[in-house]
């Protein structure tokens, strides 16, 4: 059965502490620390480019694993700042990482729900293909789209890439999967030039979608959400984890909060999250969910083997 | 078990002769007919944008099939020229058309591979989710990215679109498929601001390494290639697909070719040839190819049920 292996991360070394932008904003201690629970964000640097942050989570992967280059046989990187319009990151990455030509790759479109549904494109597409080793990689580095002036986005999105091993020796398998779209609100999260944010709106999509949605995908699961080891929710802002997780009746020990000196990294958060959850055997049933860009969101079970 | 049931396109009526252009890019007929085999390019409107397409495919699809909007499960956009970087095409699809909220959507960023490999994306997908309707549309509006003074692009590359029902009552079933990516060789063909091609490098590319692909697919499949009723490939230009169909011994009756009149529509080609094959009901055995950004290429066998 296929599964998590192993997850790799990379998060650049570069902050930009909100605490110095307090009065550019008009924010206060309180609404850095307590409301959207970012005190830095993580910046890549200006030379930096999407396709080095994968490969550098990549590397991260390498270091954790006994995982060879010559046995991937699928890389997916999921993103919506890639490199260039054409081709895909995946591409780029694999001739930098110089993966074997019959390596399957292809890029996933999509923003902060991007981890669950790429763990479900990745892991169906080596089920039917017959593989047994691929990588899910996620990288939307926002401050290619953030408008430093702008304070609904400028202080709250982070860069970070992440590199998930899906093999035949997993020690967390997959179970149902929920999925859904309102692309009739599209609008609320998009960068036609730079990135627009209707903050408000979002967290209202989110704190009205999410909690039914992760009570659906439990109940095709056949699980209560009292019997959870974890809900590793996207790390949209401190606010929305704390009103989704009381929403659902769960104690925040149960539901980790972690970006406040980096930030959201968008698809990367619940693979930041993971990476520490995975090495706890304690830790036996785990929700997640992802929430934003489309509007789109996805959750799903995850159990220890 | 699912598979294609119905195939709807869009082709925007605007052309561009190539005729037109022999003065100004040095060309005879000879280039223009038996060479690209491109007599005219489609072009959408300056005011139509890629969604616009998807739209236009779709709406085509449903003229052809029983489709109801609300049975839709899945939406995948095959792009690598989106309206916006985010949020994915598929959402402002899925918003344009009123979809229902249940339906999963996510673009997958490929070139001229795209919709073999999407259609294997979306069927594992939905094989995994136990999901029963499903849409793979195909959009690269190439116009977007090609300046109109480069040779090597502006006389090949046409605006199209498909969409393609994926369902539990197909007409086509897949067999097994073969992937590969030279990641290498991604920047052959690349758009860092307009595209551009190094015509030569993947013509080779492709002349190389496509016919073997496509006999260990058909090996995979327990088929030899005189067995198959039709060879569908990427229609990149003529001579490609005459060189490909000479290396595996096939008569060119069956190995159609049809992009005299409109161009190369990038991963929309496949599907517009598979249109036609659709309601043959002599064709029983098809294979496909498609190849090109990456570099990338994926083979796959169709079969009629």
């Amino acid at each position: 059965m296929l599964g998590i292996e192993e997850i790799g991360s990379y998060i650049p070394g570069d902050r930009v502490s909100n605490y110095d932008r307090k009065e550019k904003f008009g924010i206060d201690d309180f609404f850095i620390e307590e409301k959207i629970g970012v005190k830095a964000v993580s910046r890549k640097a200006e030379s930096e480019e999407t396709s080095d942050l994968c490969v550098a989570a990549f590397n991260d992967l390498v270091t954790r694993s006994d995982l060879k280059d010559e046995e991937i046989e699928v890389l997916v990187v999921v993103t919506q700042n890639p490199d260039y319009r054409i081709p895909h990151v995946s591409a780029m990455v694999h001739g930098r990482l110089a993966l074997p030509e019959t390596c399957a790759c292809f890029d996933v479109s999509l923003g902060c729900s991007g981890f669950v549904y790429g763990l479900s494109v990745i892991t169906s597409f080596m089920n039917q293909n017959g593989l047994k080793k691929g990588v899910l990689i996620t990288c939307d580095p926002y401050s290619k789209v953030v408008d430093p002036d702008d304070k609904n986005t400028a202080l709250l999105f982070g860069d970070a890439a992440s590199a998930t091993l899906i093999s035949d020796r997993p020690k967390l398998v997959p179970g149902r999967f929920t999925f859904g779209t309102l692309g009739s609100e599209h609008d609320k999260l998009i960068a036609k030039d730079s990135l627009y944010m209707n903050g408000r709106a979002v967290f209202n999509f989110a704190a009205k979608t999410v909690p039914p949605d992760i009570e659906k995908m439990l109940a095709a699961n056949g699980i209560k959400v009292e019997e959870l080891d974890r809900l590793l929710l996207h790390q949209g802002s401190k606010i929305i984890v704390e009103t989704i997780a009381k929403k659902l009746g769960l104690s925040l020990d149960k539901v980790p909060y972690n970006i406040c000196d980096f930030g959201n990294s968008c698809a990367s958060t619940i693979p930041l999250l993971l990476q520490r959850e995975l090495s706890d055997d304690t830790v036996k049933l785990l929700a997640m969910s992802g929430f934003g860009v489309g509007l789109s969101w996805a959750s799903g079970l995850l159990r220890r083997v």
